[in-house]
């Protein structure tokens, strides 16, 4: 039996892959990839790979259980199966889910990591996400669980207490709701904030300004795109 | 004048560097490098750059200022400088006053993100370090301020009450006071908790256990080396 390669594909410019996993993609005999890993990362691949959009630009998704199956049968085929997610495979994604399932079958794979959205998106918009002196926490919340159909369990009043950088996942349903909470938990609506969408690509859209600003921004738009 | 790339080196594994890291090291006429970068991606620099040890590996480590000036000067020569870092350059690291600085002086640079030992670490350790149903925060704390001198400023109690999953950077004088902190705040000492040395390199070592196991263990070992 041959291997699978959980790949994280990083946040969307297709030059923050990491070696290891632009290696491990070339030398698959299938890819699996999502919707929102960027289109020229299959450059990478192999001309006669076979390719498998298994996200939501497919005429259907595929669930995530037909994802585990079909890694774990290509690999039974003896095929060298590169398995590429957005981001990390490990962070907000469901690669625990189909790594704990692979070992469950008995199928060998490797986790290749990936760079996250939370720690690449704020570089390119200027911001570092830590600073000396800047509070000695970072944490990132998923704003939505279950494919947004439900909303984060957080315990708003302690995170709203941490004095670091807070990194939020979110889609634009999800987003006044966490905004709204951090405030009313305390959290002053001076303190700095930014909203980025498709960060890191080159349609990528910053906006600058205070928590308060960026809430009261977003209840006057119509904005129904992703948003971290 | 030409460009300063900060780089993410990763977190160990020489494998762990972004593609678009290894063409900016690659592109370099000087490279400053960190004593925990790994010594197999000067490889990937070219026969003829000038490579420079900024680190503690150093005869005697370069001061943060010197380090600025350094990387402006060597641009300021129409060079083009590589800054390797280990992890990312603004995940509990310096980066963002080196990037500050080069801002402040007019030094064209740009940021290219790396992998934060806190993502890849555990995903080397077989850890999904989040898990659909597992919590919906990460975060990290920096074990030290002020390399090592100080202690962290963190609110403990609202740590503590956050119930994903918390990824701590600290050495081993900063380590059983973390540990202390996080249970007697009311983190429950029956948590899983992992301590791993080396991360993402042959050596690395992984103890797996409860949050009071790992407290306890520490207590009795007179280990030195860094953990996150």
């Amino acid at each position: 039996m041959s291997t699978v390669y959980l790949i994280g594909a990083g946040p969307g410019n297709p030059g923050l892959i990491t070696v290891r996993g632009m290696q491990c993609l070339a030398s698959a005999d299938v890819v699996l990839y999502d919707h929102l890993v960027p289109a020229r990362l299959l450059r990478y691949a192999r001309a006669d790979a076979e390719k498998i959009d298994v996200g939501t630009a497919a005429p259907q998704p595929l669930e995530q259980e037909a994802i585990c199956y079909l890694l774990a049968e290509k690999a039974r085929e003896g095929k060298t199966v590169a398995r590429l997610k957005w981001g990390d495979p490990f962070v907000f994604d469901r690669g625990g889910s189909e790594a704990l399932f692979l070992h469950e079958q008995g199928v060998r794979f490797e986790v290749v990591p990936g760079i996250p959205a939370g720690i690449a998106v704020p570089s390119y918009a200027g911001i570092p996400i830590t600073y000396p002196g800047g509070g000695d926490t970072l944490t990132f919340i998923r704003g939505h669980e279950d494919d947004g159909k439900t909303r984060a369990s957080i315990d708003w009043a302690s995170l709203a207490r941490l004095d670091g950088a807070i990194v939020c996942y979110a889609g634009p349903q999800q987003l006044p709701h966490i905004l709204h909470a951090l405030i009313s938990h305390g959290r002053p609506s001076e303190d700095s904030a930014v909203l980025i969408y498709n960060g890191t690509l080159p349609t990528q859209e910053t906006t600058l300004g205070t928590l308060g600003e960026i809430t009261q921004g977003l209840k006057q738009s119509n904005d129904r795109r992703a948003a971290i």
